[in-house]
């Protein structure tokens, strides 16, 4: 085989792949969204037929033939040849490293554990998913030994969502953190405002068709244009490309507004870099981010440095008032959608608690992986640290470890990216103000292209050009640091609870 | 191999391509209703790839070879196992006769024509289309030479919609059809009540939302259940099974609320059939009809027999009376609803003149297969035609040949089919009432279970079982017979313009 001819075929397999990925994109997207509820069993027939497909095609030889002999000598292959050799030699490697019993024994015990997982909360009865929860686990186990690890157990699974991340370096990031929010809410808690604080306009009703209005509003605004986007409603929010031009987003909406006011937020960041994909890439795995922490940095970057700011509001609050009829008071508004408040949900959760919540479930996983936590424990040590860092008392399972999915679906190293999506975003945004000094100006007249050329040119265009690290780097001249998150916070939150 | 090697191959083939095709469906319906625009090439690229996938999976050699074994010795096989290899015999044996790169040329030329058809159609020039038409009609020529034919070369095109259907046993039964419409057509048109007939209640505002909140509960009330089936709006109404518990219809919404009130019920008949489908062969060719024209006597018969009838209207003209704020006049909304009227366009067609425009084109296509009619004098033997059928003149191509998608695409002996659908649905219709004398009081009641479950019982259940003649002699006592139609027609319209 020549170059030529093992780079044909990585470019056929990896369109192949991504057109196979895409169509499973719209059925899953379908289930959620449209899909008629009796036709579960036909569509887990569709679903499980594309994702065999993909699997077969991921693993094939003469794929992984082309990827290792274009591995073996990168001397003729330009820089995007270079990555993309590096990519898929990387991610096939993965597989090639599990037996094919262990694949399908896995996607059994991830599918009878989401289940078990839904009828305990249901039931709210831990045991129903305990037995399930520990078999995903020695599962996993078993997959690390499958593939070897260097350093700390976990840090196989934490590259699988953060390229190159691992507990040696995650550590003392989040320690850090962990240190600088204990400190920042013991300063908020002791404040009067928070000890008076209370709730008027967000009290007040919202129609909910209302609500999807000025959520759809929103995503105009913010630049998801009709031709290439949607927004929908499905049980959880979520992003989906089914293509460059066409990335698909969803919301929900409950009594309390800011629900589907942050998440259509939150999700048109994802939109947002999804569509500024590379073109020229769009069936290579370059078009894709490098990591799921740069990915959350940009939904973050929109749902909360944004999005929660007292310009952003200057544009919106004008518009959420004369449709929701409210009173008009945007000092108010902008208080109590940045109300501090513990919380025994992840995702309920405020800017200040959120990331304890993530580190939470790091130390957690952390120790079911190296073993100092069992299955056995898991809830007592889970309720230990809700009490130490938000000293609360966890009252079921539902509110307790078993509120989120992840887990139950073998979703192990997964959670840290939600904390590094955040402190990205902070450095992101401080890096844009001191590159772009009207920003502020900018969001409060509603005007946001300058902004997303910015991020476009910094940030999306590179696809997984570089990795996650390199990118913010060659952004903001410093890799991973919390030192901008933890200032926006300090400095935000004691201006709102005047402790500063 | 063995007999059940055999039937263990051919049943994993037909679930692969049953699943593929559904797929397939979602993604031609959501392009038809809710896609991105801009998302059109990308969303080509996935359909394309299934459906190269499906004509590969269709035409494998295992595949075919299992089914040549099958189909030499039927000894051993059930009823069912025998109509299976009987059809895929048949279908697969059809594509094994077009060579590879045929059906390719066909493929694309069936692309360039279509969107030739569009922009003619734009520019209003039917010189954008005809040299693709003449391509169009030279490859459907060379098709049936490949696959050879007994008598008619068209007979060859007619057998791929209507199993075993020929111009030999059409022709006799489409002149007596012509000629007894236009006798009717000539006693309706000398009437007082045509001449002096117009439309009042149809002629008043008919808001849109509530075009769609009507043509809901309708679905609602004939039992499409939301538990495995929707409704939509797109640009073009159709019914797609995307699984037995998934079948989804759409319409659209004009001024006029009869195009969306009439194409929901239809679009809601064949969807009853599609939910009818034996449940045991989900994944076997015998869920599906055995022809197009007994699929449409499905929609003709909720659409007609059913829907313009005035027990239908007992039941629905008060809801619609409320909604609509229209006078309260059943009498005269039924005969509006029923007012006869030649139009240039089949679709916008009133029950009288339909079956003409299916014999018009019945009548060129047979011309366009034997020569004696090429695409050069098309334009002008359409117009002649509808001159005589009609009295009309034709004002330009787009009211002409060129109003219907489907030679742009190559579906040359489809068009016969919406006759003996609506030829079968009168027929169907005869016998539920001999059976069932109650009909007309239960449609008045909005009570549509037992005409269901009848249709079920006489039809839906047999999915391809029988060909279609073979069913409706079972339900009917006869085969095709117009008799039945034109006898109603005779009836009903001599009621409304009281020349009997």
């Amino acid at each position: 085989m020549t170059y030529d001819q093992d780079l044909q075929i990585i470019e056929k397999y990896q369109k192949e792949i991504i057109t196979l990925s895409r169509i499973s994109a719209l059925l899953q997207w379908d289930t959620q969204t449209y899909m008629p509820k009796h036709a579960n069993e036909e569509r887990a027939d569709q679903t499980s037929y594309l994702a065999e497909k993909i699997h077969t095609k991921m693993t094939a030889d003469e794929f992984w033939e082309a990827v290792l002999r274009l591995n073996e000598d990168k001397s003729n292959l330009n820089d995007k040849q270079k990555r993309i050799v590096e990519i898929l030699y990387k991610d096939i490697g993965k597989s090639k490293k599990l037996p094919k019993e262990f694949v399908v024994e896995l996607a059994k015990e991830r599918s009878l554990s989401f289940n078990a997982w839904q009828k305990a909360r249901e039931e709210m009865d831990a045991e129903i998913f305990l037995p399930h929860l520990g078999k995903i686990i020695k599962l996993k186990l078993k997959e690390i030994e499958y593939r070897g690890h260097e350093g700390h157990p976990y840090n196989t699974l934490l590259d699988d969502y953060e390229e190159g991340m691992t507990v040696e370096k995650l550590d003392p990031v989040f320690d850090k953190l962990k240190a600088g929010l204990i400190e920042l809410l013991r300063k908020i808690k002791e404040s009067d405002i928070y000890r008076d604080q209370k709730k008027v306009l967000l009290a007040g009703e919202f129609d909910k068709d209302k609500q999807i209005k000025f959520t759809n509003d929103i995503t105009k605004v913010l630049g998801l244009e009709e031709n290439t986007s949607r927004l929908d409603l499905s049980e959880h929010p979520f992003t989906t490309t089914l293509g460059l031009r066409d990335v698909r987003i969803t919301t929900n909406v409950r009594d309390d507004p800011l629900f589907s006011i942050g998440s259509t937020i939150h999700e048109a960041g994802h939109a947002l870099y999804e569509l500024g994909m590379p073109d020229s890439e769009q069936y290579t795995v370059i078009s894709d981010a490098p990591s799921l922490g740069l990915h959350e940095s940009q939904s973050r970057f929109w749902e909360n440095m944004v999005g929660l700011g007292k310009p952003f509001w200057k544009h919106f609050f004008p518009k959420a008032k004369d449709l929701f009829t409210i009173e008009d008071d945007i000092e108010l508004w902008h208080k109590e959608i940045n109300q501090v408040n513990p919380h025994y949900i992840r995702i309920e959760s405020d800017e200040v608690h959120y990331c304890l919540h993530v580190i939470l479930r790091y130390e957690l996983e952390k120790g079911l992986m190296d073993g100092s936590i069992t299955v056995d424990n898991i809830s007592d040590e889970w309720n230990k640290k809700v009490k130490e860092y938000f000293d609360l008392d966890v009252r079921n399972p539902k509110e307790g470890f078993m509120q989120d999915v992840h887990w139950s679906e073998g979703y192990f190293g997964y959670f840290p990216t939600y904390a590094l999506g955040t402190i990205y975003s902070a450095q992101i945004y401080n890096q844009l103000v001191s590159e772009m000094t009207d920003v502020e100006d900018q969001i409060a007249s509603g005007s946001f292209e300058k902004i997303k050329e910015w991020l476009g040119e910094k940030i999306h265009k590179y696809g997984s050009m570089r990795m996650a690290d390199d990118i913010i780097t060659g952004v903001c001249g410093k890799g991973l640091d919390t030192d901008d998150f933890l200032e926006y916070l300090n400095k935000k939150y004691g201006k709102l609870y005047r402790f500063n």
